[in-house]
Formats: structure tokens, sequence, C-alpha cells
């Protein structure tokens, strides 16, 4: 595998250093040897908020440093505790005559060296509490379980009261009640990869894992590969079997495990809300990666049972940008607005328009298998049947279409060709009849109004005169008629542009692009050939 | 590969459902043959910003609906520019009285398609305008560019410029300013991975792609993969190439191209940070998934030259959570606090409790390898060193220690093991001490402090009396001087304490757990048994 990495031994510092150009943070000058990320602005005025633990699980711990969260985080090795120096640096950086809280994930080596570290500092005066969250489920709520992403909303609630002014005893109460009312589940379809290290997973391609923890150590169990419905079902059965509160109103945690795609995440999301958890979430933090395991292919749900107090704190604004809620809801819809008919306008009669028309799809349909013919060496071998489906369509409603009114009549022709006509000449045909016709209805003037459509086909679609398109017949056409020439001269003009397009061997646009000098040369444009063979059978009326 | 998914024809549906949890969004109700996501509580009564595109780009577009960006969304299937008719409903869902701009990505289909729903909008009498965003600078500046993530600084200043009541005419030309003004480039270590889909990789473990579409079509170039800082340069070179103004000030977008994870995207943008370009960034937006490309593991810079109007419209606060913007500057440094000395207490002479130290520190040091022995049997084999350890370094300070003052003389005990003694048991053995003095500097009862003192051990290591741990040992003999018994007695406690650790076999707290019953029966756990030797000798002084 490959990763964004320079020296194993500087991921971690140097993800910090990418962290630390918020400029709302700072780290402390003892760094890399001891990792502390704390609030720059930061004037030990209320109680200090401190976490921290093993890296690797970006945004968490340092990344939630801000008002309203972390006051500092201390970071440890990928998955690894921090010294009890470094977070005795933190404690002792932050802490000013309120105190501070330690908020501890549940794993031995942060207990120890973030409780001795709080030992310490209560020996040099200063007051220090202690909270450890242990929000895992995976093992049911009995058992010995680990602190997962359930920590951050002791982040949260706890920074949100420090900044409110409350008293390190109000708060460590608080947090203690945020962490008794909190569970959370995880699962993976990949173990982690460490970074820069070759990985042989421990997965095949039909197992993944529920009841993760956060440092690569297996799921609980290994489940068998499912769609994504049956697998989210899986875990919040999990978790509904061991949710604090029965009938609660609940926060929920959407985290990414670090390396899910974001519309996957959208389609997990999606799956949690076929769960009968669902209708008992009013809030959710995510989907995004809050506390990742470096690179698991994983999520993880964490519930919150919400009262007044937490609810108050979860939804005030924080300054850490990774830290976003939202109401949660069933999917709202509105009225979709009605589609235009196709052919909206009244139909008038128009005998020579009607023979035109006439004619111009009988020539269409006729010259289908000619027009494939061509197309079979230069292009795809459909720019003949798409034309004569647009024919063959016209043939069918002309005697609807409102031959009288040159606007209106363009502007049906540009909607069936949109309805009707296949391809990207279909839609740019519709383009320069639809274009037309509002150009028309402003100035009707059907030369100029058919160069102004003509226009947008070119701005839309991207091709200019000499791009060996359609448009290498139709603008000399159009330009034609706009100066008022007669119909015989325009359709020469036509002819020229489609016959000159088998002189067009380099060009940048479109197929034409990728094909060599000899299969080009001497083969007109299929499409700019149609428009000269229509222009001549118009001329000819 | 695994994903998350259901069916694969349904993920971009559900993903959307998904999004639409937030209940400040909607869908028209022809969803899902028609894929709008509109804002809620829109009224038509400003300029309407509309965007959209083909689906894989999470959370863009859909994700960037809210008040200050996008009015509403159209989604295509994966990578598939969405139908006229799509585009055309949004058109006619958002747009009043003021219009409406289309904000297009430069590729064909989404033209062609938004600009014919964008002619048939003109036709029904609505107000429309439409830029095309060619962000793009792998081909350089004058070769056909791409639309990529600097679409979004096209959202979010349309948006707010939209949100301030500002005319269509003024929103268009700023927009069209926006364009010219942003430049993008990226870097992938994979291509996409269709969800569903079997892929092999078309790249080795050895190269890269620079100059990245985003619907999987092969970057411009494949380059040799390296160190992250060499791959930045890389990319940076070529974006600085190809800048929009000179020696400007820019806000950058830090994109994840869907799969990078966290701690590398930090790593990422400190890579960036050492680039020269990095000086003439005031704003960066991510990192984080803006305009992914499903599951590329890639990133994308994207850079606008500020000015005045830019740069107060970015800054503007935007409902849509995914757009968070922070000032990017140099990482800043405050003074570490100074760590408290190892020894802060002046010496004092206590004859006594010298010869009590010395001779303890001797008995560990001489029991080492016996210790050691019995560790073998039940653990890793070097308890006996980790006790001698500390041994030998209370033989080699015992005269500088405050021995006539207990409670200091505990906390300096609890300093020293912190910093000599190795493992949990150094840690666990810190944390009692240091507990202990603090306790007994509150109240000098040496017993009762000393059994507050494991209390923290507990709390902190998790094990209790039970566990097999040296706690068997200590509690009996702590409770036993608490209530004033003699020395001989705590030692026979401990002594006691220590041997019923032969017939604890049963455990779920630490290697024990790990180990069966025919290993541990009858052999003591190695921690309780040293106890019980300390206390002994100290007994028959």
């Amino acid at each position: 595998m490959k990763f964004f990495i320079n020296e194993t031994d500087q991921i971690v510092n140097e993800a910090i250093n990418g962290l630390l150009t918020n400029p709302k943070l700072a780290k402390l000058d003892s760094f890399p040897e001891v990792r502390v990320v704390i609030r720059k602005d930061w004037d030990k005025s209320k109680v200090a908020i401190i976490s921290g633990g093993g890296s690797g699980h970006e945004p968490a711990h340092a990344g939630f440093v801000g008002k309203g969260m972390l006051t500092a985080a201390i970071c440890g090795d990928i998955f690894a505790s921090p010294t009890v120096d470094a977070v005795l640096s933190a404690i002792l950086a932050a802490t000013g005559p309120k105190g501070c809280l330690l908020i501890i994930k549940n794993y031995t080596g942060d207990r120890l060296n973030f409780g001795l570290a709080a030992e310490q500092a209560r020996a040099l005066g200063l007051d220090v509490k202690t909270v450890t969250v242990d929000d895992d489920i995976a093992l049911g709520n009995d058992v010995k379980k680990r602190g997962l992403a359930g920590t951050l909303f002791v982040h949260k609630i706890a920074g949100q009261l420090a900044e409110e002014g409350k008293s390190l005893d109000e708060i460590a109460v608080a947090a203690q009640k945020v962490i008794d009312s909190t569970a959370s589940i995880g699962l993976s379809l990949t173990e982690v990869f460490h970074l820069g290290q070759e990985t042989v997973s421990r997965l095949t391609d039909q197992q993944v894992e529920l009841g993760l923890g956060i440092h690569g150590e297996p799921g609980i169990e290994v489940v068998a590969y499912a769609p994504a419905d049956q697998l989210m079902a899986l875990a919040i059965d999990k978790l509904e079997a061991n949710l604090p509160g029965k009938n609660g109103r609940y926060a929920m945690i959407f985290n990414n495990m670090g390396s899910v795609s974001p519309i996957e995440m959208s389609l997990l999301v999606n799956s949690f809300s076929k769960t009968k958890l669902a209708e008992q979430i009013d809030y959710m933090i995510g989907p995004g990666a809050l506390m990742s395991s470096i690179n698991m292919s994983g999520f993880s749900v964490s519930v919150l049972l919400l009262n007044e107090e937490f609810e108050k704190a979860l939804l005030a604004p924080a300054e850490p940008s990774s830290w976003q809620v939202q109401s949660f809801k069933k999917p709202a819809t509105i009225s979709s607005p009605k589609l235009p008919e196709t052919m909206p306008y009244e139909a008038s009669a128009n005998s020579g328009v009607q023979k035109l028309i006439e004619e111009v799809a009988g020539l269409l349909v006729a010259i289908e298998k000619e027009i494939n013919g061509l197309d079979a060496k230069v292009g795809d071998g459909d720019a003949g049947s798409t034309f004569a489906l647009a024919g063959k369509r016209l043939q069918a409603v002309v005697a609807k279409l409102p031959l009288n009114d040159t606007g209106k009549l363009l502007l049906t022709l540009g909607r069936i060709l949109a309805r009707e006509a296949g391809g990207s000449s279909g839609v740019l045909l519709s383009i320069l009849f639809t274009a037309a016709g509002n150009a028309y209805s402003k100035n009707p003037d059907l030369g100029k109004a058919l160069v102004e459509g003509l226009q947008k086909v070119k701005d839309y679609g991207g091709a200019e005169k000499g791009d060996r398109t359609m448009i290498d017949a139709l603008q000399p056409a159009f330009e034609s008629l706009a100066k008022k020439e007669s119909l015989a001269i325009a359709a020469q003009q036509a002819r020229d542009g489609a016959d000159n397009t088998k002189n067009i061997i380099n060009t940048k646009f479109g197929r034409s692009s990728y094909l060599s000098e000899a299969v080009l040369r001497n083969i007109p444009d299929p499409g700019a050939e149609v428009i000269a063979r229509v222009f001549e059978k118009i001329a000819s009326l």
C-alpha cells in the first residue's frame, strides 16, 4: 500500500504541525519531545479541559482543542499513551486557580500516565479531577469497556460548561454523567493498515468485524460481509441492547473510522435511518472522521441519552470545525414543479412551412443508412440514425405544430429534440432551436435568431468553426441568412462548409481528435454533411 | 474490495436520503427519477444559486445546499451528468423574480444538459444565467480545462452575494471573476475504485498520478511514488506555474479526494506549508473531503486570488457544515512550563528511616533473580529487574531524601519511581506514593494515607483485590497499619495476601487472564511476593 508520509517516525509530529496552521492553536515549545496542543488565547480564567492519548485518531484529540471544547490535548505516538511528563506539562500549562478536568479514555496506559500526572499536579497544589470514558458496549455493559468516539460528547459538554464558567466540581459531575449516558459500537470492512508498513489483511473479502476498538485490535466478532443495511442493523441491534436509558431521546456521533468514502458514509446514514433507534435520534454529529483509527474502512455510532443540560451544551457553538451538529429527521419532500409540455402551443396552419418540415423530415429518414456509413468511418456509426429518429418524430407531430408562429415553432422543435433525439447532437440541436426561439421572441429576425442560437451551441458545446462538426456547415449558412441572402446562397455556403470538413484533419475537439489524418482525409463530418443536405433540400423547394 | 453498499443502482439515491436527514434540506417529490436537493426554507425572494453534476463527488454538490451557498443541487448518476429535465426541474423549483445562476463544471455532458435546461427555462420566461468553471490547470492555462474543487469557491461567493440581495447580473459577473481567479491541481496514490465493482489498479506501488480529473480518468502524468513532501512540491510547482495573479494573497481549498486518512491529510497540510506558495495563503478550507472522487486516495489543492469582495464573501458564515474556513499561518509555540525537579525538597536526616530504606533497597536488589524466575513462569520474567532498578536508584539517592518529613518523602519516592522505574508497576507504585503523599499532607496518618494511595492505584490501574496483583498483599497490610496494628501483624497480612495469590487462578485482569489454571496454580503473583518480602524485612528491623 502507498501512503502520504515522509519518515515513519515523523508522522505524528508532521500531522500536528499541519493542524497548527490554524492560528488559534499553539504547541508547547518542548515539542516534539512533549506534544501538547493548546488554545493560543487561553488565560487560565476558567476550568481547563484536557484530554489526549495515542495519535492515529485524528481529528481527536488535538483537533478538538478550541473555545467550547478542549483547552489542551496531549498527543502520544501512534496508538500509544503520552508520557507522564507530557501530560503533566499540559496540566501545568493550562491549569489556573479554577483547576482542570482530565478526560481519560479507558486504556491501561492512558489511565496510568494521566493518573500519575494528575497526582503529581495535585502534589504541586493544582486542583485536578479526572474522569475515565468507557463508552464501548461491544462486550455488553458489565465487562471492561474501552473509550471510543463517545469521548467527544464529554469533550463538548465539559468544554461548554467550562466556557460558561462552571466550577470544576460541577463539570466533573456532569462529565461523569455524560460518560454514564453514552454508548458506542463500531463495524469495519478492514483493519488498520499501519502507515509505511506492509500489511496482510486478517480478513477475507467475505468477512467484516463488529465491535471494534480504535487501535487495530480485532473486533469482538467476525461476521459475514453483507449489504450495508444488514451490517448497520447488526451493529445497531447490539447498541440497542445496551442503550443508556429506555425510550429516551439521543444525540448521535456518526463516525468515519478513517477511509470510508463520503458517498458510502451518506449511504450508511440512510441505512441507520431505517433502524428503530433512528426514531429516537434528535441530533447527529457527522457523518465524518471524528475519532478515526488511522485508515480503517469502518464506522462507529455513539449515542448520548439527552437531558436539558446536555442538549444545551451540545448545541452551543464551539470553535473546533470538526464538531458540527445537525438536527436528525426523516427526509422531507417538496412538490416538484410541473415540467412544460413538449408541445404547449396551439397548432396553427402554414402549408409552406408544413411542406418544408415534411420534406426535411423525409430526407433525414431517407439518408439514415448513407450517413451511418459515413459515420462508421470516422465515428461510432449512428449519426444517421440519430437524425432519422428526429425526422420520424417530426413526421408524427407536424400537424400539431404552431406552424404559423416562427418563434413558437423554433421553441417547440427545441423541445421535441430534447425529449426525442438522442446523443449530444440531439441536445445541441435542441439548444440551437430553443435559443433561436428565445432570440426570435425578442427580435423576429430568423437569420439573426439562428446565428444567436448557434452561438449558444458553441458556448455550451465548446466547439468552434473549424473543429470538424456540424457548425462548419451551420455557421456560414446562418450568417448568409442573417445577411438576407437567398436560400440558394445559404445552401451553397452550407455545402462548401460541409465539403471543407474533408480537409480538417487536425482538430483538438471531440472524437475527431483521437483519429489519424489518414482516417479523416476526404471524409466529411457526418453532421455537417446532413446540414448541407437539409439546406440543399430547402433551397430546392 | 468491500464497500458499504446495498444495490449498486441505489447508491446515489440512498446517499441522498442519508444527506436529507438534515431537516434544512428537502428533495423534490419527483425523486428519484429527478434528483434535486433544495433548501427547505427557500422563498424565491433572492437570486437562486444552482449547481450539480454527476454524483460521486460528495459532499459536492448537494452537501453545499444551504443558506449562504447553493439554493439547489441536481445529482446525476455516479460521474454522469443529470438529465435536462432534472436540471429544468431544479431551475423551476428554485427560481423566482430575481432569477437564477447555474454554476456548471466544464464537462461536455454538464455543459449541454445544463445549457439546454437554461435555454428552456428562458423560453418559459425565467431569468437564467450560466457560468462554467474550468479551474483545472493540469495541462496549463491555455488548454481545455475541467471543473474541479475550485467550483466550491464559486458556490460560496455567489451564494453569499445572493444572500446579501445582489442582482443576478452582479452575481454572474462576480462568479465569472471567481472562475478567472481560481486554479486547481490534484495528485493521487490510487485511481477510483467503483463501488461494487472489482477493480484492478492501473498503477503499481511505485506510481502515482499527477493532474487528476475527478471521474477516474487517468492523471495527466504518471510520476514515481515519493515521500509526501516531494509529491506535494511536485503538485504545487505545477500550480505555481499557472497561478492566477502574481504575488497575490490566496484562499486555498485543501481537498481529500475520498479515502486519505485524517492523519495523512494533516501531514499533507504540513508538506504544503513547506512550499513557497504557503506564504501567500491567508485562508484554508479543509483539510477535508469537499469535492471527492468516490474513494480516490489523493488530494487536490485549489487556490483563489483574493480581493476584498471575495474575502468578505468567503468568510461570511454559511449553513453547509462541510464549508469551514480557517486562517492559515505558521505553527505558533508557547513556553512550556518547567517540570518539577525529581527531588525538590531539602534533604533531612532520620537514621531510622534511612536504615529502613537502605534495607528495603538492598532486599530488592538481592532478590532480583529469584523474582525474575517466578515471573518467568507467569509473566514476562522481568518483575525482579524492575524492582531491583528501583532499589538501586534508592541506594544512590537515599542520603539526599527528606528523610525526616514523611509527606515529602512519600512524594519524592513517587517522583523517583515515575522517572526511574519502568513498566506499569513503576507507574503504579509512583501513583501509590504520590497519592499517599498528597493524602498525608492533608492528614498526617501514614496508614490512612497509604490506604488512600492504594485506592488511586485501583482507580487508575483498574485492578481490585483478588485480581492476582500486588494489591493482594498491599491492601491487607495497609489496612492493618491504618488500624494502628503492629508492623509484625501488617507483615503477616501481606504474607497471607501474597500466599493467597497462589490460589487465584481465574482472573479477568491483566496478563493472568490469558494464562491457564495449570500454569497459575501454586505460583504467587511476583509483585505480591515482593511486597510481602518488603514488609517482612521492615518488621524484622
